[in-house]
């Protein structure tokens, strides 16, 4: 039954256009093909003059509670590093200097490549908690939250900060094989 | 007027979700939000073991007829080193050894950025032109079709690969500003 008071929900069905070879989202009105493809996440590892390193605890799921450094989806229209500082920004209040691209994570289960940056931190005294953390810390290497982190990557990256921190040119790591 | 055959197309519009700071599509019936996040392009640079490299003629729009290296759109479900590999097979038969990851590149205007490696080529002598190339060639260095490359990335992934190929580690290096 129709009702014309309602737009009727576009039929999107999945399969296989012509030419490709991948199931797809194709709308079966109009031809639309949605591709859906990984998505980018950019982040940093920030350090502040004494070496301590800014951690965000998440005010959002998934991971609420838990500690990340400052990390987000990628926006249209801006470079890798220049998403990697805003979000230091947004989440932090951060004002940072992107120094070096620490590691390339894929993450193909989530569809995510995660390109993760080490910035140093230029205002380490005025930083504030944005609306995605709940609570900020600068901690020394030692106090690290490793059973509090909120995902693998930020573990891996900040393992990649350690191992490359008296370098100053090196290729980026890989996560590691799961 | 409405034709009940004939379903209505779900009405996006463009505005800024409760909490969000950008404008997004929005589906003004069921409150689905579309994000469009930038898209990542995954290719190699191939060398055969007499260094020669491997260009493909592209057999599609855009830049038909000009040369590139094999590179594509990573797929969900797939790491970035293993969508590169997959790019060489599909579109020049290559089986090919990542290396090293040559560059980094935004292209923000396109809402790109692409992950370019260096990769040996396995089997040059069995190449094949996939349904995306129209031809292959392997070139030495100094017989790159410069004036007919696809895209600024294809001109800095090739010099990137010169500046850096005998270095066993190196930093993935970016695109310039431009």
């Amino acid at each position: 039954m129709s009702d014309p008071e309602r737009p009727a929900r576009t039929g999107f069905v999945r399969r296989i256009p012509e030419g490709d070879d991948r199931h797809r989202l194709v709308c079966g009105d109009c031809g639309f093909i949605h591709y859906e493809n990984p998505k980018i996440v950019v982040g940093a590892v920030c350090y502040a003059p004494d070496e301590r390193i800014l951690l965000c605890r998440r005010n959002i799921e998934p991971r609420l509670g838990t500690w990340t450094m400052p990390a987000g989806y990628m926006e249209l229209g801006e470079a890798a590093e220049t998403g990697a500082a805003r979000e230091a920004w947004e989440e932090a209040g951060a004002d940072i200097a992107i120094e070096s691209l620490l590691g390339v994570y894929s993450i193909p289960h989530i569809g995510q490549v995660h390109l993760i940056y080490r910035a140093r931190l230029l205002n380490p005294e005025t930083i504030e908690a944005g609306p995605e953390s709940a609570e900020l810390i600068l901690v020394p290497w030692g106090d690290i939250p490793w059973a509090e982190l909120s995902f693998p990557s930020v573990r891996w990256a900040l393992t990649h900060f350690r191992d490359t921190y008296h370098q100053h040119a090196f290729p980026p790591r890989e996560n590691p094989e799961i």
